[in-house]
């Protein structure tokens, strides 16, 4: 009786490939299609239907939208994560996501081989195959792509010959579209001295807008609510997405490193993203602490560090989540932002949190907290140190 | 004989008093103004001219712009420093030098006494007390308008009485005008749920207006050329400032905390900070390794809030410079960005650093520097602790 | 009516002579002792005596021993904290938990005012007034020894002018004694240069005595046994400190900085806490990720400052003790010490969640994880950037 | 014409194996034996007269001890780097500036290839891997060890019939010496929970000693003398070493991650190191700002992660050595230790630049730099922000 593997399955020439080649290895293949945010259900209609003919045992489809927001992207809100401060951590979120709910599908399956499709230059294969490690450790890993290293051609002659035929490629750019962001990549992301041009992204050139105003509500550091209206997050985050595209929010290039140690660039088109943290950190602001303020931004920072090189289930990751998640206990509240075409602007934020309360002191004037003897004292006391310190330096 | 006593003034109503009652208490009153890019040639001279009026001794014009930039504006941009990740550490920066000319000319002419104009309420007073004690721990700090805690009305009171007019406050706003940026305080900026206005910046309601691109060259992480043309800091962010203010670029609302525990919302506007801090960022994610760029993130926040904070003289604030200066050896080349309404876009960079050959490696595609089996084994040593911790977890 | 004071007393000269003042003032005067670990059941009882003679109107003795450990300590041993790798947080802790107790006791007797006894020179009035104003913000804060800045002489001619007298002080050391710690300041200690002698010490001159080896047991991070005995925590940490005190573990001198900016120097004597940080270092090398190790390290040592330096109620305190709760769950196992005069040594350490399982691994052996050509590949591609680096550097 | 290669050397088995191999590839074979104190002048003559036994074409025996301080150790003495707070760096920086002298080598010699003869189970291939990489990227690396994976009998049956026989292993302990230590490895140390032996150590078992006092003194962090006599560190550490090693000054069993990602454990003989670390650390908090000692604590700590993780030529490095000096300026002074049998304890220090004046403030008694209403006041603003932040929670 043959092996079972179970193959991620996007539908593309490289999974297909891999179905097919797999299969001549001996193994009975089920292929699996987890979705966070990137299919229309047309396309995991298409999908599903691809898959037996290329000859696979079974298919499933996963809906991990809701998922993804509740294991990884709400980290991310907590933690403000931008990458280089523009870069929403998509990818890197998704493929966990994905190579997860792979992996747990195996171990249900009783399979004896897990197996992705991706190459051996980026971050994927490594994502993919230390969270198969680490989730499904008894499973053989195949990665029939980075193994054989075909070219595009190659693989398309290999499964023209075994009737499965693949068109030429035609598009300019690869895109990769998600929940929390679309990524776009070629030609002019190649070299980082050249313009990626606006109709590159899937919202195209960007027209003059009328501005348009709206408001989130968060709770405990959760988007509940948009213009009033309670909605989960999966469905917020896609009305975001859709509002913020036209404008062009939360678009960009980033140049970036790799877990492999190069450098490569990506444009990224994340409306949400940019509009849920450029909101959220506004929250902060006015129910946090200094400290928290300041201490949030390194470890949120390092999160995303763990997440985009591949160390998700170190341990340490599930002690940042604690970390995060304590620090949202006040972070409810509302925020206003106005979309302009390119940008957005955080026009005011309110909560019952808040600690700037202008009945009891208000920047630069005087106030019911101290008075200028305290203040006089506390400057004096304050800057102690700094003084015996010159004075060391000049004796 | 009088003691002489020195006074930092801008020509306002609060040190204009201050002139007028330290004369009063037995002191003979030298001003000095120190520029930092708020003042006009024209502001400056009616400034020394109210002086004497006042009855100082003698008045001091410190042009203070290069030495601003050389000796912390040029740290803010090797560390990428925003607070909140948008307001710049313009005031905190003004202050800062400004304190320590006011205290090197006390010194100089043999004073006996050091004065400024702040209340009690913010965080000026701080800094320049801080600092007055770091660099002249010998002369007595003198405070009057923290000390009395007059009105505005009693200070034009006691003004008028001894033959000097200030008219009513008209304006709505307080402006705080520098190189590094100009704050905007007053009415809105009170509540954090109300919009400032775009017309209560000096920039004004921002119209529609045609791209325009620029190239900012950097050497060792210093800006050097604007479209080519060398120049020194000092004129070339004048020159930014000119060319952002009527994009609105680098205007926001920032909600923070201030040294005394409080917090504060002020509107800013800083084109150059914006457009130059965003160029360098770029460049460094080309030019940098992924453990600077994600060291250099949290150490530039830990330089930026000493800044802000009135630790400027604790000796880790040249620590940190030590470490910033050494990070941007390698940070030179060109920078291209095309400004819109309310937003910039960094088109391209470039440096003969570039750790970004398209020759040796191209992200997502096989390349010179490793081959498929070899990721693969990176890829699995890289996750054996993990696997290992999942696997310890779950015996 | 008088309003009701309710005070910290310790019962020594400067709280009995609060008692007396407070009362001249006008105010009720309710006494309180909080006992973490410093007082026998006599010494309480002798102080439960002392405080109606004083003319105090009740008096109440508060136990937080289990607390202290609870909601301080815990956390200390979680995160390693030993300030400048020697100093145990132990008045810091017990400060604020004394304050606690008191300001929590002051609110349910319906007092007016919350008094204690600390001077102006110290960090025990920042810890003091801190922790009253932020849970008990409402209550007038009394501070007599501060605000009189008497000498020990006035204050002893006050209290015997109304029939209380104190013995002139004969002691050359100010002992302060604790469950976590016990310091010595005094004499010596006032000059970095001069050697404090072990005679100095509670427990005296150090012996030669035999070597005796113990075993700590821990749970989720904290000690449950001791040589295999279940017992909690407060009993287990009496136990350490009575066997290792002979032994003159965890004893030092350490110099560090105060919240006022000056630096002091103090004695201590520390043998639970020293064997108990010791033992639960050694068993998180065993069970915790390399990057758990790293970060719990620079985020304990946060902690500790947070506590140490006054910022206990800062809500950062809360989400670090998240962080390093977190952290806990697989810190379960058993660690083997062995006492020498002045020293310890971990012998061993075992756990069942050990990362070092020589049947999978052995280090510097060859091994089921890898092969060494998967070796070769992962150090290949773990040196690229640096490689790219230096090759761009050298152009 | 056959190919150069020049090899590390050390004379074993697994060296002398190389050689042999290497020459049957084709290559002509240059020895290099690189002394970072490792090695005695007998042990080097030796090795010297083994190298054209074995065929080699010339060998060359580099004294790396000075440029062992200069560029490593110097930096872990101003970091105060402990790993585990206990394990000095010793293996990781002899092994990467062992790395880099036989690269540059190599590279003036001219050859092809570079060899190493590391396994592929430990630390030291990625070291040597990583440094060949970075400073010789256009020499191929040769790892016969590594790629052929054989037993200790099957190579020295390839030596023996070479005509080359090396004896049985007949240590239980595998000993790797040092200037900055001497690692212990084998039996006990494989096991977490069995004690290794005071026997097994170089030093063996320590006897009953009488205490023993010195001073070192240190300039811009640097030890430059011991009890008044200037040496250079080579020498005082060397002198340090000797004088600590009976009484078995730092000495213990380290447990620690590897950079493949298992755990290890080691014991580990290093006086000198602790010596110095201790006296040092005592010293910068006599001088240092409570900041500086902060920031430096995790500084450090992540420079000696980089080096002992194979990222020393990340130029991250490079900036932490610019940090870590630039702290140094005022590390000036004199550390009085005493010698005990397994522990030494600082009695005191002094420096010109002490921060700890009593003529200025003694902490606990009331000085010329506050009085106790300034005192008062700071610690009412200082709580500022605590009191709101519980207030708007209890809201």
């Amino acid at each position: 009786m043959s092996k079972l593997a179970v193959l991620a399955f996007s539908g593309g020439l490289d999974t297909s490939f891999c179905v097919l080649y797999l299969k001549e290895q001996g193994y009975e293949v089920a292929t699996v299609t987890v979705n966070t945010g990137g299919f229309s259900p047309e396309e995991l209609a298409r999908i599903e239907a691809a898959s037996p003919r290329l000859g696979a045992v079974s298919h499933t489809t996963v809906d991990a939208r809701a998922g993804l927001f509740e294991g990884y992207l709400r980290y991310l809100v907590y933690g403000n994560v931008l990458r280089g401060q523009m870069y929403p951590l998509s990818v890197s979120a998704e493929r966990v996501c994905q190579a997860r709910a792979v992996a747990e599908l195996a171990k249900e399956m009783g399979a004896a081989a897990i197996a992705h499709g991706s190459t051996g230059a980026g971050n994927d294969q490594v994502r993919f195959d230390v969270a198969f490690r680490a989730l499904a450790p008894e499973l053989e890993i195949l990665t029939p792509i980075r193994d054989l290293g075909l070219s595009r051609a190659e693989e398309m002659a290999y499964c023209a010959e075994r009737g499965v035929v693949f068109p030429e490629k035609t598009k300019d750019y690869s895109i990769n579209e998600g929940m929390w962001g679309t990524s776009v990549g070629g030609r002019e992301t190649l070299d980082a001295w050249t313009t990626l041009p606006e109709a590159a992204f899937p919202g195209g050139v960007i027209g003059s807008l009328a501005p348009k105003t709206l408001t989130i509500s968060f709770d405990a550091g959760v988007p509940v609510a948009l213009d009033g209206n309670a909605m989960d997050p999966v469905t917020l985050i896609a009305q975001l997405n859709a509002l913020g595209r036209p404008y062009g929010i939360g678009r960009g290039v980033h140049l970036g490193d790799t877990i492999l140690g190069i450098k490569g660039r990506v444009g990224f088109e994340a409306p949400a993203a940019h509009l849920l943290i450029g909101a959220h950190r506004e929250l902060e602001k006015l129910v946090l602490s200094g400290k928290q303020l300041f201490w949030k931004e390194s470890l949120g920072n390092l999160y995303g560090s763990l997440l985009h090189e591949g160390h998700f289930f170190d341990p340490l990751a599930r002690d940042l989540e604690a970390f995060l998640e304590s620090s949202q206990d006040r972070v409810r509240g509302e925020v206003r932002l106005t979309l302009h075409p390119r940008a957005f602007v955080v026009e005011g934020v309110q909560s019952p949190y808040s600690l700037m309360d202008p009945r009891i002191a208000t920047y630069g004037e005087a106030n019911k907290l101290w008075t200028g003897a305290e203040a006089a004292g506390f400057a004096k006391v304050f800057g102690v140190q700094q003084t015996l310190t010159l004075k060391a330096k000049s004796n």
